[in-house]
């Protein structure tokens, strides 16, 4: 991506691999919510933390990846600990943490790293050797990038969603909250905001760690058309509802309670109010989804948090101890549900920039580019 | 049952219920492990604990029940706080908490109370109007006695587990304790030793929690196929194996290090020992199967717990507020999941001793009584 | 109270005990937060809750209360099962649950019960027999009313609190939370927003469970001062800074990073924003403060919540579970902390409406009403 | 230590700090409970684990050590990110963790690494520069050793024991268990077998999390007299009573139910048996002390676990994380404990064959070398 709005093809040398570093050769790579972000030009990223930063142009976009392992430089693990060898189909951690603050030295999640360095994002063309972005051939893969082995039964299409399978570890913790006061922790009642390929993940990731009862928002009904495959007791079109009526609708499915857990993966601020409506006494909102900074709403301390005893916890990204588990519980699933119906769409290279208007679009749900593609051939 | 070995049909009046009684129709009521102990006489229950307690004969068996209210001493309702009419299908408890000892003001387990009473156990006879079991036409429930209203979609031979599927909070537990010290929550390997109807529901359980690979040991091969229904990543027969070659064949299973969590359901105290070597380094022991005292093993506090940092849990019975959720649950994976065939045999009331003997022959899986079917005709 | 602004003294018969009811002489009955709202006629109370309702005059207030059993309406039990006798000094339980709505038949805490009914609130002179508020010489308990009994080495003015003390437990739930990704649930810092009564008891509670570094915010000099004797690493006077200096001397104290634990008190929204500015990056909101509705406040989901990945605990009351551990507790520290000095003031009844007003003054901490006190002498 | 039993002084270089090393001049050296096994030549560790291994000597002692920094080889940081510069007071974790294998790589305990190597064990002489024992002027600190600054108002000889503080992490994990299924989470009881420094630790670190009632047992009535000094509720002289009369008295202690958390630190095996005797019904035990094999107990599966419904946590080593909130906690906590009187005896390098023997003997409680103290002359 040469700028907000421009991609171009360009060609990189593949230097040898440094001592640490791992170069795979991409099968697949995704189209993300940031990417879109990117190609919009809406660069400011991680506000408000430690971190905050602007992108920088040019850089090759994509960070959920799946590949083939080229070279090594010295011996490197997968995060079996087994070795790495030419050939091993392997995800790549979108992130690469420091190391040496606060936050790694104290075993928390690798994204709230002060100094985090991201492919597709923060790392771009203007640092050696610039193959630091899944929309190509080859990736160079920097010291302490966690890598995780596919499981063989595993489709390169569904491998490639690990890493925004690995986001929703935020279900895992509001099951673990849910359990602090009463109730039970499983046979849950949950409602996802918005169906995109975050909220999909959610509502999967709900289905497999026990939901009973699942119901989803959309503003697309296609999107919701194709979260039903999943199973969904709910739905409802955010495009003929307002929010009163959608909340109503979820009050009367829950004997008047609102569900035990709301999962906001709109990206818009305004579902989280509708969270908080949606959810019950007791209840959790996981904020899933508002990764870029899209305004304030209002709320209020005392009906929408302490007098109902709500509990929201706010996601900031995936887990590196998520991936490999992720990729397991998937391909344990496979027979279950319709994982290798999600990716939707796989272009090559030179159409990445269609293929981010159809990640937008709503006619697909996830997107990838696959560099080993033809080109589309110049009509003559 | 009349004594030890000993099942013989009796007629019991009806009476009208006292106010906070629930009279319900039995649809089918299973045949437990326990009772197949009280056939056998092995009648000491609970030992250790505040109520431990000798069983008194004649006793109406049948603890796990489904039926259909029948009438109701004044208003009385279903754990959703809706009140319960004629008609209504229902899971009722198998205990009755007393409401006033220290565990039952405190909100724990209601299998904690220093005052238990168990239908079709320490609830006989001997009280008046004898109907404390599921053996029979009707049951009278008493006040404090939790209901559970059964989903219209699941079926009575699903919904005859439900108690059974209420133990397995254990893995609920465990999954909590794993995200205690790193790693995941999901995505977890998990060996089940024993796959009787327990074990069985624990399988099922750990793969509607997030369970990433199952491996299952029994020592009736039958028994590992039924359970290979529900996805067995590895299956190990008992009666071909020693404990060794199973403890071998997980952790090779295993990149050498034992899986995340091991179910104990096989009622024999031998396979604890089993469970201490093939659970990994900070894994998770769930000791759910010991109901009855078959005597003591030897375990080495240094090396099987401490130095390998081991969490053992012992879960002692079906928490009250795991029913409906196990329902709803169940409910929402019957397209997932075989769980209708369970229920592999469903006799009349006057079969109940071929019943027992099916339950504790391997051939059957889940075995239920019908007192609805008709008795079976004197041959003339 | 006979009205908002009006308190008289009325005397009411104390008739037999029914089954079930326990009465007592009052010790001493604390001014609570919710009296001064009451008393200024704010009666709208659990705003958005199923028991939101409007309080009806006259009521006795006092809901916090410390007495001695005179008459049981037949056998009764204190939490630790242990019958009760005339002359055992207990503290009752300030709220009394339907014990059939979904939740109170689900083991959640008793204040989320649907049918609440609370003693100086709810409860009032309409019901016969009036005796439902602490400050009165007698207490008329009705059944259900949890009952714990008070350690012998605890005085009166520390056994008082413990109610306000119960509803600490937000602390014990931000503890588990703040385990559940990473880093350690012991040692960690603090800041407590607003250190009246309430906040006072967060201070100390964090005390006795483990805080590391605590930090304060008061309007009120004074009231900083006496937190100070609980210690306090850094005093933060909220009548001379403006939040974003507030904010800036948290983050100096904490690397830049903010507390793990922010523990909102103040009962005004605007603390709220404050909070999520002074915790850290995967850290713990817990907003306790807000019983009344004070208006909303603008946050955003994105910098707040999900970019720092913070989670908020609202806490909408007090667990009966915490009263006799909070007793325990307290009982257990005399020696460590002044415990003995948060009951600044103890009036006589005819005082009642100098108690309220001292109450808001913020002269005082905790104040009460001591029925036994001889009455204001008439000047004659 | 030349061999076991045999101790020398002797001299070794101090060479430059390579790479990511960091050089400590010691201040104190703690003699734990391993060096006393070490001593009398019972070196087998972590038997059953991947990292079981035979120490080799001679080897330089000390694992619990405080010190200030020397010399580093290029910018090092303590785990608060700040970096290190000569003259930081500082303790250095026990532990190096390899950072590559599967335990390392998924945020578990740095103990539970594959390839562990701790100071004053497994590194010894044989491996350059020799020095990585505290019971030595200097020690040479391997690159990935977690440094932790020392808070400028804990003394010396509390710092010294930050290594056995942060193995009481057990507690924390026992809290949060507890919580799992009713009841609360402070004001806990708890009973502490062994009151020797490990048990002296988690009796303080008890204290310090909320406990409201302690009972402890030893068989030194010493010991138990100078647990006394941190708040004793019940002391069992285990020299003057039988197992038997121990669980009687904790079962009268407790309205018959036995103690909420029960800590094994004696290093015995027959406690774990007295430990699930003392333990109430939804009890959590912690077994800490046993590091070094001592041989098998008997327990039955389903009376000391399943009927009880007891949980089991085995603790191995203290966690990396822990070692800093442990001093802030300390830190924060010397006004209201006497932890300055814990380190009971302090020697010089040359007396490090009595100070193991002290050591041993009960009269004392933590000992610790001081390489700066001058050697004791020779008798002329």
């Amino acid at each position: 991506m040469e700028a907000p709005g421009r991609i171009a093809l360009r060609e990189f040398d593949v230097p040898d691999p440094e001592p640490g570093v791992v170069v795979i050769a991409i099968h697949l790579s995704g189209i993300c919510g940031t990417d879109k972000h990117t190609f919009r030009g809406e660069s400011k990223q991680y506000a408000g933390t430690a971190h905050e930063r602007d992108l920088e142009y040019p850089l090759i976009c994509g960070h959920e990846n799946v590949g083939t392992v080229v070279a090594t430089g010295g011996p490197a693990f997968d995060t079996n600990g087994v070795q790495l060898k030419e050939g091993d189909r392997v995800v790549p951690g979108a992130n690469v943490p420091c190391g040496s603050c606060y936050y790694c030295l104290n075993s928390y999640p690798y994204y709230f790293c002060q100094h985090l360095q991201d492919y597709g994002n923060s790392l771009n063309v203007g640092r050696y050797p610039s193959l630091f972005g899944g929309w190509s051939q080859y990736m160079y893969l920097l010291p302490r990038t966690p890598i995780f082995r596919v499981p063989d039964n595993l489709p390169d299409e569904v491998a490639v969603i690990t890493e925004v399978m690995a986001v929703t570890h935020g279900i895992d913790q509001a099951i673990a909250v849910l359990g602090l006061q009463g109730g039970s922790r499983s046979g849950f009642s949950v409602a996802v905001l918005g169906t995109g390929p975050l909220g999909l993940c959610h509502l999967i990731k709900s289905r497999m760690l026990g939901a009973g009862m699942v119901i989803a928002t959309d503003v697309l009904p296609g999107r919701l058309k194709f979260a039903d495959r999943f199973g969904l007791d709910l739905a409802l079109d955010a495009s003929a509802t307002d929010a009163g009526q959608r909340t109503k609708a979820i009050l009367d499915a829950t004997h008047g309670r609102g569900v035990d857990l709301v999962l906001d993966c709109s990206g818009v601020p305004s579902t989280f109010n509708e969270a908080l409506r949606a959810v019950r006494t007791g209840g959790v909102v996981v904020e899933a989804g508002a990764f870029v900074d899209m305004g304030p709403v209002q709320m209020n301390p005392n009906s929408d948090i302490c007098a109902r005893n709500v509990a929201v916890l706010g996601i900031g990204g995936e887990l590196a101890t998520e991936y490999e588990p992720s990729m397991r519980l998937m391909a344990a699933n496979l027979d279950r549900y319709p994982l290798t119906s999600i990716t939707t769409h796989i272009l090559p290279m030179d159409r990445a920039h269609e293929a981010v208007m159809l990640a937008q679009s709503g006619e697909a749900m996830q997107v990838a580019v696959d560099p080993r593609l033809p080109l589309t051939p110049v009509p003559s």
